[in-house]
Parts: structure tokens; C-alpha cells; sequence
């Protein structure tokens, strides 16, 4: 058995240098972002190892936007899965438009009458709808000739790379760019598909399938000799990889999640990673770690140690 | 102010009665198990008001089933939206499957060995899955030519009454048979997706459109007089919800959401419903009420109470 | 293995067969909700056993006195222990003042103008302290003579009884009455704590002395044949329980547990009880059950069921 | 309005730059502990301000001693308020032991067979028991003598400076050295409360009393130009300096809370800070925040901050 090394904070240490401090006390919170650390950092290391990211929570609106994209350049991850709602904020963002600081402490009619949306503590202007009313207008003939979700997101990245033009950084942007493939079977259930609405509404057709994707992401589980999976949040992103684990050889032998989402309600979102290996989803030698923290402050801290540790830009 | 009449538990009381003496106690969880069952009567007497029930969560394995189809049939339900996973758990039980009693403090290897799938504390046999196989093999040229997810679902009901010759009660086919518009956006990330999967890898196409539901919601929503929000967990169901609501005369004016998932880490699922004034989701003269509890605990306590008090068979 | 039997819900049905269809059903909250009704209805009918029943939390201003008043007087808990909050929101009833139901969206300052104290949903006028004030001066002399706490809250009990002419219930009278011994370690921590703070920087001494309550409780753990916890909430009552488990001769052998706290962070409070297994605080083969729900949502339904099972008044 | 600043994380970067990333995107957890340093710093700073420091939760087997001795050290805490258990957790690594890395997912029965104490993934072995049995034997008549808690900790703590050869740092003995008020109203809820025990068995008596340390920790509310509150979890560490600062002039005018309690079901412990303004306990222009962080992620974060913008060693 190892010690609990108690934990020494020294006057300019590194946010490596604290991650492993934290490994060293090994228990509780701390041990487990310190373990979620070391096995990210497996996970990228194997070369054999598709990584599988799922994104779920307000995550662009919570300042995670770069760190993300920097994970995407890094080639650290493989196949990106992720909400309706990041994607828009993405597109808000990529768009030139700002989220703001805010409070949950507040009065939302007040919100309401300056045309604020809020998200928690995360302020949008509302009239970001209309510039993206816009863009998606003048987009949405290529975008709704598109059969899977996958090829809908990338030409939306690729339009999205075409305005751009202060460089702003963008999840969409990366994706296309990178040809990282990127699901979101939910996609329906976003901004974005207020403005395919939008178009629908006037009479216009859209062939993007419900279904198609799944062919890719389940062939990409199949073909891979060794998977790992890197959940930030619960949801459909999480869920939908999870069942593509089923698929894959060895299941996962790699796993993190990130969530504050508790399992006795029995929901996915919650539900600990070593259930999995029950459907096979996790394989039962793998390496997992569940990190019971909001993933702001979690995920800076294990990139944090990443960086520092792989040879990176 | 009302006092905190302290709780009497009288010796064969009813549920019901239960809950009116949470409604005086007025505080805490039990307060507001009973403001929901206020709130809910509400809007189920309110005959202008469309109410719109998302359900997220494993409430099909945790034996919620039949309560929410009673709500259906009762008409307390006008539009119905779900994840994926609670109706491939619709499916298993209307072909003949249960789910059992576990545990989560299991070795979940040998749960494997075993060929039990866990969902928290619900087991699942993975045979299940190979008749879901042969089911859908057989159903599936109508399924894929179905244009909206909404016409699949619905017909996968009208199926699954023709084969439940045990008359398994199922949300899928109270759906059908009631005319219940159902939702599930990201129908693809489920059991159901991986049917419709198994063919599309033999070769086969779908038909089913990812956005076109969007149509049929915001209509319902745009046409209502007035609007109603009842969220059993958050996810997906909420969200697609919340949007609708945009696009509802006057907002939602009235609100329910049971859930364990927190306010703080800033996302969708765990959002306290008066966030959504700001939004215009809610409107800011609505009754709402937030539930922190488990829904298995919550949903039957309001059910009951409703049951009591609303003319039902 | 048992099926998930699908809860039904009947029109009229008792709060305890609601109970009985969570049994049936069995998983999450639910399916524990039942367990706990049922290792409690065990614990209380096992004559051997000793039921230690610790309560945190702000159960007197929750609405929760009178179930618990109902469960001494029963007979149903043998060793009480509690919180000064718990004890001190007691003596203001018992004197005759109410608290109310209130809002936690709501601006502090304006309820600190109205000099109302707010506790989550529930407030108490401010003014209850005067009259706190007055009785303890009376009463110092006797109280602040008592060796023990016990002694110090049997006493306060007896007090409390002379002066209460509406017949309010109180915890205090109740354990004064039936001799049922009622510890509260931290009883310097509350507003009985600066009552008698209140009279000793007047100049006054105090013997209550810290640790000799230890000698009686432990005592009566290590005399009992057989023992049972039941904690509503952590802190010092379950605690203090825990330990004195250890000197029981088979230590625990029924455990419910009922709170929001969760085990990842490492506290008592959160622990689940099987950890107390390795301290010897609970028995291997004991029956547990964790139960994660709002305690006043919980208990009733809890109680609901005993009052149903067991021969009461 | 301030925008969300996308947080970058850079090669190398500080923990200290960390933080100050998360004070730029400012929102949720992140946003939250930035805020928390920012106000750390600000109570640190202001040399009118006492500091409350109140630590509940199993911070000494979590690893947290050293960071919040060095706290003591630097002068950064003017009064503190533990656990029974954190000092019980101290004296045994003063002694000479340590605690291990360990994990949830066992089997408790093991444990005991192994003679390992369990809190949560941090293990202690049995042993220690008799080990503290022996000294406090040695040390008991002097103990018994104190009549205050705060007079029996800092004996407690020169006892143990004086038998701890390794030099091992104690929270007990710096408080001792620095003259730290130090108090834990609930000390016979712990090992130290059982050490006292098995000496009063032996037919020893004890004079610590019970309500004697109100009279210090009021008088130096009382007496405080300024007071800050900083808790690290909830209990009858926060309550205790709660309701201390309805007797400082000002109330509390700096505050921070570091728990995953929620505040909901009703308890102190989860209770918001604001709360606190309507008692009089809080400053209602104060600066308060409430990170919803596991505190062994959440305290070394905010210390690194301090470090390296405070003048320290």
C-alpha cells in the first residue's frame, strides 16, 4: 500500500506540479483527477489507441472551448462526439459573438427584457439567433443536400471557416479542418436546428438521416485495435459511444469521465464506468476512472499535466 | 406566511393523503413533491394548455412504465418526448422481456460471464437482443421508409401490438394507438439505432429524416393556447422541450422537473426551470417547481395525489 | 433473481401500499425506499435490538418533529441522538412560536429588515430569541448544575414541560418523559449553546461536562444484545452512533441511512454504511440499506409504512 | 459585462496562471474558485479582518494537513474550528503512522480481517488505537484538568510535540506553538472523545466542560474590527463560527464555502452563504462565494493562488 502523501503546495509550482502532488495523496477528488491524468495521457501515448471524446454540458459557454479544440490539433482525440448545444455555441462564438459573465443570483425577467439568455452563470445576447438566421439561410442548400450528420457538420465547419474572418477558434472549424469525424445524433435539439427549421418551415427538404452515422462510428469501433474513451459530461454523447464500445475488439481499455451527476438515479449520464463491463462496453482489465467534479475545473487541471507531459506545441 | 404544520403520518392514510400533509409542511422536498402535484393538477385541468412530457433517465428498467403510460392514456399527455434507451426498454418488455432486481455493489465481471447487462441496480438479460434482431429484420422496410421519427416510432408501435400477444403494457404502442405525437431526436443512440444498424450494414437505406420532426413540435407548440412542461430527468427530452417552448404564445406556464442532477455545473439537465424566463422558455408569471429527488421516489407520490384528485378510471 | 414488477398506481391507494409496490418494483430510490421500511420494520420488531436513531439536518423546521416524536413515543428508537439546531428549533416551538413556509429565491436582506432567519424554505421571526432568552435565565440555575448532557437536556425537558400550556409537541419533553436517552455532543454549537453563553459571560459557571455523556452511551452499546442504526442525515448524531457501534458486541446489524450527501468527497456524512463493515461499526452479515433522498420525502413514506405494519396507536 | 475568456492552457503554466485563466472565463466551477482565491486573498490581506477557519470532512486521510498547517503557519487563520475526527486523524500521523492509498470499490469484510479502517479510498490500520490508548493514558490527568476544549487541545498539542521525534506536522501542535485558537465543540464524537472514555471507565473524571469555549470564540467575534469565514465542508465547524458572527460587528464580510452539499434538502452544511445575510451572520455587502467542488481538488487550487501572490515563505 502507498501512503497518503500529504499534499505541499510550494510557491510557484507548476499546475503539473500539483496534479502530481495530487497523485501522491491518491485519494479522494485529488487522487482521482491526478488518475484521470495518467490514464489520458495512456490513452494518447498508445498508438494502437482510437480515443473516443464525448462532450456533453454547456461546455463553450463555460470557457472549454480551446482546451478542447487544443485536444483536437494535438491528435489526441480520434472520434468527437458531442451536443446540438456546444455546436451552437460554437457557431455563436465562430460567428464573432461573445458569451458573458454572469450570476444565477439574478432576476431572468430582467434578463429577459435586455434580451439576455442565460445559461447558469453564462450570458448570451439573444440577437445572435439573427446573424445565425442569416448565415444558415444562405448555407442551407448545401448543408440539407448532406446524408449523414457527420457530412452535415463538416460542411458546416467549412462554412463556418469561409466568414471567419477575425480567426476565431472553433470546434466546427477544427473538425473539418482536421477531418475528425464528429457525431451528434441529437443535433435536432439545438439552435442549429431551430435554423434548419427555419428553412424547413418555408417548404424547403433536408435529407440529412437520423440513422446513417451510425455506420461510420460503429465501423471506426470495429476496425480499432484498442480503444478508450474520454467522457466530459453525460448524455447522448456519452451513451452513443459507449455503445459503439460494444463493437469494438477489446471493448475500451481506457476510460475517463468527468460528471457531477450522481448513479443511484440509475440514469447513463451517472452511471460509474465499471458498469459497463457488464455489456461489454468497458473491457474488465481496462483502466477507468470516474472524477466526481465540474468538468471546469477538472479538465484545465488534467490538460494542464498533459501538456506538460507530451510532447506537444 | 403559512406555517410549517409539522407532519402527522396517521395510520392507514392514504398517498394522497400524504401529500397533502407534504403541502402543509410546505418546506423542503416534501413542499415541493407537493407544489408539483398542485402544478400538475393544474395544467392537466387546464384544457387550453397542451402539456409536454419529457422523459429521460432508465425509467423503463426502474418500473416507471406504467405510471407514465396511465398518464398517456389518461390524456394527461399531450406531446411525449423520450430517449432512445427507455424505448428500446419499452421494446424488450413488449416482446416478453423483464428486467430484474440487482445490485450495484456487484462484480460486474461476472455479470458478464453471466450475460447480464446492469443498469444501476435493474438487470437486463443480453438475449434480449437477438430477438430484438429478428424483430426488426422483420419489420424493417416499413420502419425505413418512414420520413420523420415521429411516423417510425409510431409505427414501431403498431408493430409491437401485433406481436405482443401477451398484451404487455408498452409506451410505444399507447403512442400509436393513442395518437400521442412521441419525440426522440436522438433516437440513433440506442438499442433501437444498433436494429436499425444491423441492416443498414447489409446494404440497406433509411429513409428517416434527423430534423424533419422539428416541424411537427414547433407547430403543436406555435398552435397551443397554452403550454405545460413536466421533465422526469433532463437530457435530450428537456431540451428539445425547452426549445418548443420558444415558440409557444405565452411560454410554458407551468412547470415541473424531477431531477438529481445539480444547477451548478452549468448544464441543460440540471438547469433550474426559472433560467428559462430569461430565454422566453418559461413565461414569467408560470407556476413552476424544481424536484430534487430520485424520480422513482417523486413520480408515483404525484401520481397518486393526482389519481385522487382528478376524475380518472 | 425477481422481476422489476412496473409500479402501479391505484386510485386511492394507502401510502403504504405505495411502499409495497417499491418493493415490487425494487431498484433505485424506489426499490430503497422499501428496503429501508422493511429493515426498519425488522429492527423495531427484533426485541433484543436497541435502535440508535441519530437526526441532522434542519428536520424541526422541515416539518419532521412529529413523525419522530411519533417514533419515540412508540418505542420505536431507544437511544436519540440530535443536533443543537435540531434541539434548539424544538424549544421554539415548544414555546409557542412557529416557523414558516418561505422561499430560498429570495433577497437576504429584505428578510433580514423584516428580522425574519431563513433556513433554506423555512423561516423563524427572529424575535423567538428574546423569549429563548428569558426562559433559560429562569432555568439556568438547574440546568447549568447537570453533570451531563443528557442530564443537561433531560432537565431542559422537564422545564420545558412546565411551561408549555398549549400541549405543543417537543422532542425535548418527549425524551424527558419516557427516559429515553438523548445525546447531543455538539449541543455548544446552537442557539441553546448561546443561551446558556448568555448567562456564563454574565459570570456564571456551567458543569456540563463534555465527554461524560460517553460513559452512558457506550454503556448501553456494549449492554445491548443486538443493535440497529437509523440516521436521518450525518454529522455528529450518526457519528456518534458509529462510534459507539464499536462496542456493541455484534456491532450494528440493521443500518438505514437516509441522505443527500454524497461518499466521493470522502466525510462521515456521505460514507455509505457498508464502510463500516472494516471499522466494525456494522456487521458483515447485517442488513443496510443507503437510501439518497431528501429526508422529508423519505421518512413519511417510511413511517407511513411501519405505522401501517406494526401495532401502534 | 465581462466576456467569457476561452480558457488556453499553456506548457508549463503555473497553477497560480491557472487560476487566474479560470478568473477570466469566470463562469461555473472554474469561475468559482478563482473567485474564491480572489476573496481568500482580500480576507488574507486586510489586517483589520479576522479569519475563521472552520474544516470539516476527512481532510487529514484526504491529504489536505500540510496545506492547511501551512495556513496556521503563514498567519492566515486567526481561529480555527475542526472535527473531532481531523484531530483524531492528526494525533495518529503525529504518532508516528500514516494513512494509505486505498480504494471504494472492496470488500469491507477483507478490510476487517486485515484490521483496516476504511474512510471512503483512504485506509488506516486498527492499530493506532492502541498506540493512542497508550499515550493518552500517560497524558490524561493533565487533559482532565483543562476546563475549556480549547485549553485541552493546545495541552494535547504540547504533549504531542514533545513525543513527536520524527518531526511529523501536526495541526495540533502548530495550533499549540502559534497560540491558534482552537476549537471542536463535538469532540467527544471522535478517537480522542474514546480515549477520554477509557479513562473515565477506569473511574477518572474529567473537567472539561461543555459551553466554557463560547466564551472565548464570541469574545473574539465580538471584538474583530473585520471577520472572514472560510469553510472547508459544513458540520459544527461552519455552524460554530456562524453563529459566532452574529456577534461581530459587521457580520462576516468575507466568505467561503468549499462543499458538495447541496442546499436543498434544508441542511447547514449545504447551505448557500447568502443564507446567512437574513440571520446576521453574513455582511450583506460582503464578498461570499460558494465553489461545489470536492475540497481536495478545490483548497490546493486556491493555496497555490495565495502562495504565489502573498508575501509568504
Amino acid at each position: 500500500m502507498e501512503k497518503v502523501t500529504q499534499m505541499d503546495i510550494v510557491r510557484g509550482m507548476k499546475a503539473s506540479q500539483l496534479v502530481d502532488a495530487m497523485a501522491r495523496s491518491g485519494v479522494f477528488g485529488a487522487g482521482r483527477i491526478a488518475k484521470a491524468a495518467g490514464i489520458a495521457e495512456d490513452m494518447i501515448r498508445d498508438k494502437q489507441c482510437k480515443v473516443f471524446f464525448g462532450l456533453a454540458g454547456a461546455m463553450v459557454p463555460g470557457g472549454m472551448k480551446n482546451i478542447i479544440i487544443d485536444m483536437l490539433e494535438n491528435g489526441w482525440i480520434d472520434v468527437f462526439v458531442t451536443t446540438g448545444a456546444n455546436l451552437t455555441h460554437d457557431v455563436v462564438e465562430a460567428l464573432g459573438y461573445s458569451h458573458y459573465q454572469g450570476c444565477c443570483n439574478v432576476d431572468d425577467k430582467e434578463l429577459k427584457k435586455k434580451k439576455i439568455d442565460r445559461i447558469y452563470e453564462s450570458y448570451m445576447p439573444n440577437e445572435v439567433y439573427e446573424k445565425m438566421e442569416d448565415f444558415f439561410s444562405e448555407i442551407y442548400d448545401g448543408l440539407s443536400r448532406e446524408k449523414s450528420i457527420k457530412e452535415f457538420l463538416w460542411r458546416l465547419g467549412e462554412q463556418l471557416k469561409k466568414r471567419n474572418k477575425k480567426g476565431n477558434r472553433s470546434l466546427l472549424v477544427t473538425c473539418f479542418e482536421k477531418k475528425i469525424p464528429i457525431f451528434c445524433p441529437g443535433i435536432a435539439d439545438s439552435g442549429i436546428g431551430l435554423m434548419m427549421w427555419g428553412n424547413l418551415a418555408k417548404g424547403k427538404s433536408c435529407e440529412v438521416r437520423a440513422f446513417d452515422d451510425l455506420k461510420e462510428i460503429l465501423s471506426i469501433a470495429w476496425d480499432s485495435k484498442k480503444a478508450g474513451v474520454f467522457y466530459v459530461g453525460g448524455g447522448v454523447p456519452k451513451n452513443y459511444i459507449q455503445q459503439a464500445m460494444q463493437f469494438s475488439p477489446k471493448s475500451a481499455e481506457y476510460g475517463i469521465q468527468i460528471t457531477m451527476d450522481r448513479p443511484e438515479p440509475g440514469g447513463s449520464s451517472g452511471a460509474e464506468l465499471r458498469e459497463g463491463i457488464s455489456w461489454g462496453k468497458m473491457n474488465e482489465k481496462g483502466k477507468f476512472i470516474d472524477v466526481v467534479c465540474d468538468a471546469t475545473i477538472a479538465l484545465p487541471l488534467i490538460v494542464a499535466k498533459l501538456k506538460d507531459d507530451i510532447n506537444t506545441k
